[in-house]
């Protein structure tokens, strides 16, 4: 299962963001109904593997951490990634930070600065929401700094997530994406219940009109940031049901990859059980 | 349900630790059994009541937050409140700080801090493990700096958390109590299995040699830091399905006492409907 599902959706050179299918489900063959139980085994099997993370890092020099970068147009669900996936695991070992409009404080340094005191300590998971490729997403579509400046963000970047992933940190880079039909859907949705007004922002349909630009630009991410050591993943957000699968498949595979072991006692068992019984 | 184990947790001026049947489960007459429905209800509400607390704070000028500050000696189940409790919301409006032994760079400050740098943002939950009340705990029991200075934190905490209520943060106070049997127990099951060594410290054989001056200094912090502003929660914690139930109370009372409501639209929705529809 997870195998499938993560290979399915790591970006391979040549794929186009407008050739997607943001209604597919690749590498999973059944219906909704058919992920909910499937989704609650996993969701288990990937709070164990948090614990074992964060467990090896209080042995003897584990110092590695994950990293889910999650970025999609607004609606496209990275809420509900939140909400849903990273919330099935213990927050002890969880790190949120979302990325809105930077502050004036935060324009004042390198775009990176704001994302590296963010980063996850040893043994926990980070979680982005929204993160860095913002500097090359709305920036660029919006003209926020010059063509040279974003320009050379790319390769910025790369160097950057090379040094991440040589101290230890294993990154999850998540693209969201859903139809242009699909996010008018959501949006309607917060304005047809009150409870919702609040996650609505009149300068969502702004951005909306410049789908053509945020699509380009998202292909120039997956084109130039997808590297061996850090690759992109792409997915489809349209059915709520299968992302989340998806993305807790990503977070699984992840952590299969680093091997995780709890760590041996770094005390003598039969003398502390001695005494504690003694005292 | 929720006032009667709020109002009997309540630390009421004259009840003392020494007294306490930490076995008991004040407020709830069931079983453990009985129990897990209404867990289970109770930490939707609790779901439901951080959302509102979260939207609120993306509306006009609501800067409200909640505190949760969690002590208790070694297993006495913090961190099963952690992943049960705090576990059940959504992780986008949690804040979670653990604080253990200062860092040299935190001993060359005050001891708040620390404490002042991990405050929760307007709309978040804090969740503090351990707390500045280690500053009157182990510090005490220990000798780490001279009476005088720990002696005076009493009243430098109450002014401190004075301070914190005047500015929207609504503060839970829970102090968890185990016997000394049941912490031998719980610290025993760490040692016969193996993937609990990483929560088995042998400083916890030591500190419980310490239990008669632990419990005095806790008795002092109930005694001069249960305010009317920031009252102390006295939380039998034997019965972990109790003390889980008891302190998802504990916060769905702080929330209902919030009033909370989801913010009106500060756009008009009948043209954000229109301009959503033309796109």
């Amino acid at each position: 299962m997870t195998s499938t599902i993560a290979e399915a959706l790591r970006f391979r050179p040549g794929a186009t963001v407008a050739g997607l299918d943001t209604s597919a489900t690749p590498g999973f063959d059944g219906a909704k109904a058919d992920a909910a139980p499937v989704q609650a085994a996993r969701s288990e099997r990937l709070a164990e593997l948090q614990e074992m993370l964060y467990a090896s890092s209080k042995g003897a020099d584990d110092h590695r951490s994950v990293l889910l970068v999650l970025q999609g147009m607004d609606a496209a669900g990275k809420g509900g990634i939140v909400k849903h996936v990273v919330g099935a695991v213990n927050p002890m070992g969880v790190r949120y930070t979302a990325f809105g409009k930077p502050t004036p404080e935060e324009l004042e340094h390198d775009f990176l600065w704001r994302i590296r005191r963010a980063l996850p300590p040893p043994g926990h998971i980070g979680v982005f929401d929204r993160s860095h490729y913002e500097d090359v997403l709305i920036v660029r579509v919006r003209n926020l700094v010059p063509p040279e400046v974003w320009g050379a963000r790319y390769d910025e970047i790369n160097a950057f997530e090379r040094e991440l992933v040589d101290s230890g940190t294993t990154l999850v880079k998540v693209a969201m994406f859903i139809s242009l039909e699909e996010q008018k859907e959501q949006l309607l949705e917060r304005l047809d219940d009150p409870t919702k007004y609040w996650k609505y922002n009149p300068g969502d349909v702004d951005e909306r009109l410049l789908w053509p630009q945020y699509q380009e630009a998202y292909q120039a991410v997956l084109d130039r940031t997808s590297t061996d050591y850090a690759p992109w993943h792409v997915v489809p957000a349209d059915r709520r049901w299968y992302s989340r699968l998806a993305i807790t498949e990503l977070l699984i595979d992840a952590l299969e990859g680093l091997d995780l072991s709890y760590p041996a006692a770094d005390f003598d068992v039969a003398t502390e059980r001695r005494r504690l019984l003694d005292s």
